[in-house]
């Protein structure tokens, strides 16, 4: 298994998941800050990261989009997703929520605090609140499971984990929301999460925070939700 | 099965989905100025339309996201996804990748455009910009499949639909992606695809925009990406 990678909140949805199932992967770094390459571009044609190529599948499968990665693997490896057709939709629908909602609106509060060339007061309290809803969303209904979110510990928790764990640097705490606390500090405390984290660890250009201000102005445009 | 429901894209998938199925569905429309009711928020946790309960299932099943309630009816049907494991993760890779990036970006599109209550260029910029980039992804994907987008006509081609249909509103152009605008003229030409846009026409307080401008004032703050 191929993980085209750099260390970014969806990418470490992947490695995190990888590691989870103990499936052997050889890390590739994708440089954010270079244009992509053809051959990138043939596996992910959205050309952002994560993308994976399965080459123990029947035939080889390249596959991009985060959640479409954790939904192949999960169902593959027959875990980390109920079989049955309500808990399997319950995960699913948890997953679409992480990836229409909480990914994309932290990705812009991320940008407008911390990236944005010019202060947009107006851009940082629409998605400050926004993530603080979201945030509250999933501390309710983890206090309603009383465990994961959707019950048993599943995809739908790793593809919240990693924009959960940023959210200090979002400017957001987690102080209003105790459900949210007590899931992060037991999903933080895994090991398997813990590898997925360091996967990329001290491998040269990995970190998308190692870029300069030059490469960075380089990035947007294309990278508005990255 | 009930959808509950407004006239907004994300609205107009699982309708036009529901009647390319030939499903029968009752809508329950979701006024979008107001609170939601505790009821509503049983069904749907995040609070957005639309969602399903589909009372025809084993025990009832309420599904909310709308990428999770086209894959579960896809699935449920047998039909608009493929059965094989590389023509599904075709289809869901598309479906995460209109989730996840076209209709988030869209949404921030026209909101800094249509509804932001002050002009903010950069933000109007930059969301022109990615979704002018997510155009083109598109177009290149259609060209190259010469067909839909995954292959066959699938939940991914129902998905980005409405976020094309509103192009003009978005202050955008198909005239530099002529695969997309072909795509584009073919699935508006389908009968059940009207059938499904003109589902909540004649029926008072389905449409978002009918709300004014005090009505906007309340709903902006907890809809950042609707």
């Amino acid at each position: 298994m191929d993980l085209h990678y750099a260390e970014t909140p969806n990418g470490w949805k992947v490695s995190i998941c990888l590691e989870e199932l103990g499936l052997p992967y050889r890390l590739i770094r994708v440089p954010l800050d270079q244009p992509r390459t053809p051959e990138f571009l043939a596996i992910s044609p959205n050309g952002r990261i994560p993308a994976i190529v399965d080459h123990d599948a029947a035939e080889p499968i390249a596959i991009f989009e985060s959640g479409a990665i954790l939904l192949y693997l999960a169902e593959r490896a027959r875990r980390l997703i109920p079989a049955d057709t309500v808990g399997r939709s319950h995960v699913i629908q948890w997953l679409m929520w992480q990836m229409a909602g909480l990914g994309p609106m932290a990705g812009q509060n991320g940008h407008f605090r911390l990236y944005a060339p010019e202060p947009v007061p107006y851009a940082i309290e629409r998605y400050g609140n926004e993530v603080h809803r979201l945030y509250g969303v999933l501390d309710n209904q983890l206090a309603r499971t009383g465990a994961f979110i959707a019950g048993n510990y599943s995809i739908a928790d790793i593809a919240c984990f990693p924009w959960i764990m940023t959210h200090k640097k979002q400017g957001l705490s987690l102080d209003d929301f105790p459900a949210l606390q007590r899931w992060f500090a037991e999903l933080r405390a895994r090991p398997q999460v813990q590898r997925g984290l360091a996967a990329g660890k001290g491998i040269d250009g990995m970190r998308n925070n190692d870029m300069d201000a030059a490469a960075r102005a380089r990035l947007f445009g294309w990278k508005a939700a990255e």
